[in-house]
């Protein structure tokens, strides 16, 4: 059955989880480039994430095609061992996604995301062509839809959409915004419109943010549509990082971004009340991104086995809220055996000299205003010193 | 070359990082049991794990048969979905890490680790059967070396080297102790002498504390065995979690473990500066447990790479740190790519409701003690009601 | 010279600090009931908590009449030690506040507060009839102008204003809101055209919230003056606690209110900040509320001398942004004698395990929603039970 | 009846809290000299402190006397307004307690504390004469007893108790240490065995560290007292500020000390827990020093209201924890009218920028190993840089 369909029927979907960020821990993406040139070089290493994710309940499995155009793997060529090509990155992705996806019982999707070109002002044909070249890929190993993934600006988002959907295939279309919309200050509730008309049947947001700010993001998507009277199902795949901290931007202009983010990873029960609140807004499509593991993807497969009325295989694994700790030799950790305890634990981080929340750079006073400021300070310093001086 | 080769020649020996948090992660053991049946249940998730290890320069490969003893698989056993046997699933272990170690220039290391039977106090000669079970397999898959590690009690690690030194290989004991000593008072010097005597060559602890302490644990074993004019390789596997709060028994207390630890996971750079210390405080066998994930070990070898001349595989996908953040879009990101900034973060969480650190469950008074507190502070409450009723 | 005459001239007014605050820790004010009875009972304290504040730099002395209306002063009644007249006890703020004020170059101000005349829906000339008892006195004893302060609801304020105007002397009116506006939901901006409009010259905002969270409001205040193109002269005084987690009322439904609130107190250079800040909006009557101490008046007129030209008697035992360290023996601590340092810090609480935010009591959801979803979560709870049994 | 009546009697005896910091906070005294010159130059403020700690329950009230000692007002000398000589401090200091103290039930006490002359390592017949000569003051002035408090060096202390005992009245000595003992490392016990033997009778802490670390050095105190078979009544009177994270020399080489120590003030139920802390390990002489306003000292008499069977004045203005709520309009502030809320409140900061705990300064290495670290790190840099240059 085709993502449509599922969805049509009420189902719940579940994505699945962050590539660039997990094989990055795991050696073999560079932070930085982020491209995914694994694919080719170390295929092993793809297959095994890819399975991980399936076996955690996704039903979906993305093509590990982020930053695969080829604007982008040349701007970044330099960085990969030797030149491999776009055509053969993209090819190996959709490869290694689908034998997985024979495993089980899921889809495999192929994704673009945004590009360098339009970030330097590249013209629309230039911009489509890059999407064009991937979506050749995918048309031709036959994926069985295609998302458009991970775009600040909405236009280019809809050009996106466009070129994939000239393939017949169902679109999907996520933007890594939050609730203030894109960098051109459109609203998300906008978003969702233009991008439902330009052909998405699937909208939302992926990455930038933590579950709770992409949660409400998705939520004024679907008041847009809504007072717009358009019709589209929702999805969303957020961070497994704790973001309340962010600007406009999102988790790039945070200090701690891409390096010193791990204590604000998310928890299985932190994922567990993001996926019982995504259901509760009407979103059906419920993955991740960055940050994302395995596990995290089968807490949302647990949350809601009650609504699937199944579970995924890797539970066999896990217990139900910690229930696997009953068996333990300590009274105390026994005690930890139950849904209230990991529900209202407040986890410390054991980092005593590190604040809760960071200022996030990138959104101060231009230089001009700064200098004037530190003049005008200045004097009244110099004044303020004379006053002592005097009173003494 | 052999482990002793090696570090008598003063080389630096990187280890590998911890598997039952690794894989546990991703859908392969149970909390709880924490038993390693994915040995001969999913064999190419611990071959990929690793695979990544090798990668990022571990020059040791750990067979995964952590609690692989007889007596912890037939307690734990009603969880493993078909009971497979103690023989075959330290086989299999044994079988994965010759594989993945003949790919590259490590070695393989034959592990146990603390018995059930200790604990419930079964003797002597029952206790190191089930080592020697453990050890017949290593022998016959021919392991470079054996590792002792886990234990709580020195008495029964000194049973394990008994039994492993037999073999005529190579002997390392690990204890997870801090520096307080171990369960029964012994102090880390103490602990470290009676290894020594036993029979082993290296000495250290592994587990339950975070890198800080661990090191500080491992320098007290050798001022130990100077006292005592003993000669030892010195070792450290630790957690990639802060751990600053821990009583006694270590991480296992902390409220966090083991479903809410993700705020303490240690950044590659905390792991740098472990690296440095330890190295510095004379430490040869460096490596990790519980929470260190490939990149940890890769950031290991990256610290130490000056002293031996070489980077590891994975480094082809990270930069020294931070500089693959020089060639980023944004001014502001591009000037995280020096040390300085990464050396002097200090993360946030993103947690602004919890707390840095916890109070240790289970070294409470005794219940009587506290009914005895709590009668006299009721008492002492209707004291004062009456006193201030009065006043008014 | 009047406050007008001030005001118009484009002097900066700085007002006090918090009575009810600084004398409950004083001892002479009771948590809770918070009335002024101390201006009878131990005139002495009052006398000195003025005389304080007059020497820190006020120009401004409020008569201590915060809850002192007839009703109020009944409603709590019973705390108080024997009877005290409504009429004895805003008398007495009266002399001692012109006591004080003769000392130096200050101004009285007669102070009203909202009533629970009006909270219990009393009708309009009921709660003006309070104020106007508290007036009487106020003319009598010749006060130099009014101040209508701590006022939820805009409308009560309105009256308040209504009633003091008769009097003929200048009147000042703020309201203890955020920017969210009124119990009412009426905007800053409409509250303070509102309150021009009947008859108010100067406008602002005093208590609940912190002095960003204020001065922020006063600038909305100002907006909406603007576009009613009403005039008036903007006041500010804050809490001296650091409020980022409030809701809607304010610190009061902050669970350390009140006796919990010390992590949060401010330093002084966290109010030379305010100070800056405030006179940068263009507020010109700048004090304080709850929270305040001498010391932190002394933070508004030193950070406020350049402009203004003076420092006040208190700064002879200050210094310039803690240049009075420069002399200490240890040259780490005479490290500290600089604004940078001050500026820059960012202070430990030395509470390892309290949070750095709290959520406010009093927005939950309903009893009966509550239930409902309790009961929803265990239907799910029981399912999610059934499915991970059926796996085993 | 004397303080030694009282303490043999078995009474417990409240101390008062800290002049320096609260007049500080009011304008009188400046920090950095923290000379007590006000009780020349505004008796009727250090008058009114001194009766609000009586009020609140202190039955000591000590001379304001702190740093009164010739050399070092001379020392300072260039602050203070004008020349006012040592004699005419310390006698308006006893004029001033002796006239509260005669308002309620308590005792006068003479204070010396350590000198600028020892510290610059004058000799014992020097140092001993600046603290005969406020002696004379004090006997002149005929004060109940004597207090030598604020010592670094036992030595000074032993000298100063030396002198203090000629006059033939009960001397009290309390150092600011913390358990790893005086800055020439004797440990408290010690401290304790050589002022007693120099003729103190009641010995003990003050300033320095927060009430727990002064509880706990105390109790050394009295285990080295035990084991040399001396007797001698235990006094405590810490900051009220929490500092879990100082180092020996105490809250000075804290960043905030001491003009950011905000968020590190104790709440009244913080001083309840040490008053029944500091009973329970056998202190009867309980008070406070820097930080401690007069609410803390009335916390101490409140918690140990049961055991002496009365409430101090100020009570009449307070409940019993937090009792005066239940009467509050809104339903979740009456809840917190009780014991177990204010007990179990770990109040937040609503500094979400800052840290729990910060690195005391002056305890880093000497420059010059700093040098060859920062030199041998910049080698193994620079290797680095080359070996990933290669790699590429």
């Amino acid at each position: 059955q085709g993502i449509l369909e599922r969805l049509d029927a009420g189902e719940i979907v579940i994505g699945d989880g962050g590539f660039v960020f997990a094989l990055e821990k795991r050696g073999y993406v560079k932070a930085g480039p982020w491209t995914p040139e694994a694919t080719v070089e170390h295929p092993e290493a793809v297959r095994q994430l890819h399975r991980e994710f399936l076996r955690a309940g996704s039903n979906v499995l993305q093509t590990f095609t982020f930053y695969a155009s080829e604007d982008k793997l040349e701007n970044r060529g330099n960085y990969v061992a030797e030149k491999i090509s776009c055509h053969k990155v993209n090819e190996a992705a959709c490869d290694i996604a689908r034998e997985v996806a024979n495993e089980g019982d899921a889809l495999v999707a192929g994704g673009v995301s945004q590009t360098p070109s339009y970030l330097s002002c590249k013209d629309k044909t230039e911009v489509k062509a890059a999407f064009q070249k991937q979506l050749e890929v995918f048309m031709k190993k036959n994926v069985d839809f295609l998302i458009a993934e991970y775009f600040e600006h909405v236009e280019e988002a809809v050009w996106a959409v466009e070129v994939l959907k000239e393939s017949g295939k169902p679109v999907a279309a996520t933007m890594c915004i939050g609730p203030e919309g894109d960098m051109h200050g459109v609203s998300p509730g906008q978003c969702a419109v233009q991008l439902v008309k330009a052909g998405a049947s699937i909208v939302g947001v992926n990455c930038h943010f933590d579950p709770e700010t992409c949660v409400e993001t998705v939520r004024l998507m679907k008041e847009g549509l809504e007072a717009a009277k358009l019709k589209a199902h929702l999805m969303c795949q957020p961070l497994a990082f704790h973001t309340p901290d962010c600007g406009k931007q999102g988790f790039i202009d945070l200090p701690e971004f891409p390096f010193g983010l791990e204590p604000r990873i998310a928890t299985r029960w932190d994922i567990q009340k993001y996926a019982r609140k995504a259901y509760d807004v009407g979103i059906r499509f419920i993955g991740g991104c960055c940050g994302f593991e395995p596990y995290h993807i089968r807490a949302i497969a647990e949350e809601l086995a009650p609504e699937r009325g199944f579970l995924p295989e890797a539970s066999e694994k896990h217990g139900n809220w910690g229930d696997s700790l009953s068996m333990h030799t300590k009274p105390w950790v026994r005690a930890r055996a139950r849904k209230e305890y990991w529900e209202n634990l407040k986890p410390a981080s054991g980092r005593p000299y590190c604040p809760c929340m960071s200022k996030p750079d990138g959104w101060g006073v231009t230089k001009g205003a700064k200098e004037l400021m530190q003049q005008k300070e200045a004097t009244t310093e110099q004044q303020l010193k004379e006053l002592f001086q005097k009173k003494k």
